[in-house]
């Protein structure tokens, strides 16, 4: 799927520009964990174990772009963008366990409970939940009333009324009758309501205004949405190469995926259709929200 | 054992004022969780299943005495205490999980995992670990700088320095060597910090000066390690009914105990001194103290 207006300049200027912020992110996330030998050592090898896997991370990133879009700087969001990230690794950890999808291979490595053990990887799931809110709550570069919104926003898009509830109705689902309603229920959850999360924290940190927080709003809920049908389409023709885990398994345990119920050429239709819907909720910015429209593309271009 | 100094009519008091916080306490909850028919209506089930399942409340009693001994209103800390006992929840569902401490029964009825199922005590667990934080960042009675201290504060001590590497350790050292210094480990931070957070959240809330703050925070502590000594003691010395749940189970497990490492008597004698320690540091506070001197005489005269 090649969304329309991308050439090859686009592309390896997205590539810079997603590995320097890569690299900035990664270097906070590595300030903020304990290190591996710090007491109880499984437990901190165990995080960093999962935080240090090859991420694309993506959360961060918006965070990071948005928060430039609207005039903040890099340096405020970088705390926030990291929360956002082992709020991520927390969930793949949790939706691994063999109590939920029961996955042996992330990234192209043993799962956390496979490398380690189930308690810790119960456990290290916990902790970068709790890290999470602790790093955003002792970022004494934001303003408390910004913190607290970071840290409303996080809570609200990863609760039992978001991705939390998104895991307990997709594992719920399991074989049930192959219904768009009940597989929206379920993106809008896991995937959209976390993404949108991702683009507000940037937005609030910059001091977004009304007007700009919506516009970047509708951009984060429809990427998540695009996202996850990508993500969906690419159990389908992705190789376990390329996903660094394996494919096929939605069909083989009967999952709710979006190409499974409307078909594939529908779900490719749907995804491209969203991805346009993201560029042009951000019409209003202009020029500058360049890199989230190059984010927008990518969502549904990449490969992994 | 019976704390020097308690009269009948001390219980008395203290029985009705507990009642009377647990109330306030359990009204709040009720607003602050999702009703059970909002969808995923299953998760919205185990949640309420596990924080409506007849628990002392003693973190949020203990904020909001602490947040009234220092000026603050019951009001004020009512929301920081509700998060405080969903974090405990939270800990309650995970640590009963068949791959930790795989418990049947807590409070007299099955665990979260038993009355559901495994994948929806792990959720549960995590959506009341995340409303937790929610419900403190939204709490608009609040200034943004209290609620973000009141979030540091319950993050610091829940996570991986905290309870969390508490529960890894003690799950790592198992039928491991009888050592003091492993059990304190342990102690400090599966228990002692998360009491001694409770007890700062409300005098933080409440506006303490540091000489107030410091002061509680020893009170805290040492009620901490109390608690945990006392129950290490009902686990040899209570009966399932008293206790609701199974008995006996940390000798069986080898778990590392507190009488298991220094015997029943040493055990009681330090579980008092700590009581005493717990009521010397509330000197400077006088008669004001009333409640929280009770609990701590409470808390290891306990009989579940």
């Amino acid at each position: 799927m090649t969304a329309p207006g991308t050439t090859v300049s686009d592309r390896d200027g997205l590539a810079s520009f997603l590995s320097e912020r890569r690299r900035v992110v990664e270097d906070a996330l590595d300030a903020l964990l304990p290190a591996s030998d710090v007491p109880p050592a499984r437990l901190h090898e165990a995080m960093r174990y999962c935080v240090f896997s090859g991420g694309k991370r993506l959360r961060p990133i918006l965070a990071l772009a948005a928060c430039e879009l609207v005039g903040g700087t890099v340096e405020a969001a970088t705390v926030p963008a990291c929360a956002l990230e082992l709020v991520h690794t927390y969930s793949l950890i949790h939706d691994d366990l063999p109590a939920m999808d029961d996955d042996d291979l992330r990234r192209g490595r043993p799962t956390c409970h496979r490398a380690f053990d189930e308690a810790t990887a119960i456990l290290a799931g916990d902790a970068l939940l709790t890290l999470a809110f602790e790093a955003v709550a002792g970022a004494e570069t934001l303003a408390p009333d910004v913190r607290a919104a970071v840290m409303l926003e996080l809570a609200r898009a990863n609760g039992s009324l978001g991705m939390t509830g998104g895991q307990a109705a997709d594992i719920e689902a399991g074989a049930g009758a192959a219904d768009i309603g009940a597989v929206t229920f379920i993106h809008v959850r896991k995937t959209a309501l976390p993404l949108r999360a991702a683009v507000r924290t940037g937005a609030l940190v910059g001091g977004a205004d009304e007007t700009e927080l919506e516009a970047l709003s509708a951009y984060g809920e429809a990427i998540g949405l695009a996202f996850q049908i990508a993500d969906d389409l690419l159990d389908v023709t992705g190789t376990e190469e390329e996903m660094g885990k394996a494919v096929g398994k939605d069909v083989d345990k009967g999952k709710l995926t979006y190409p499974g119920v409307v078909g594939q050429q529908a779900a490719e239709a749907r995804a491209a259709e969203l991805v346009q819907q993201a560029l042009a909720s951000l019409d209003g910015f202009g020029k500058r929200a360049g890199s989230l429209l190059d984010i927008a593309r990518y969502v549904v271009e990449r490969r992994n």
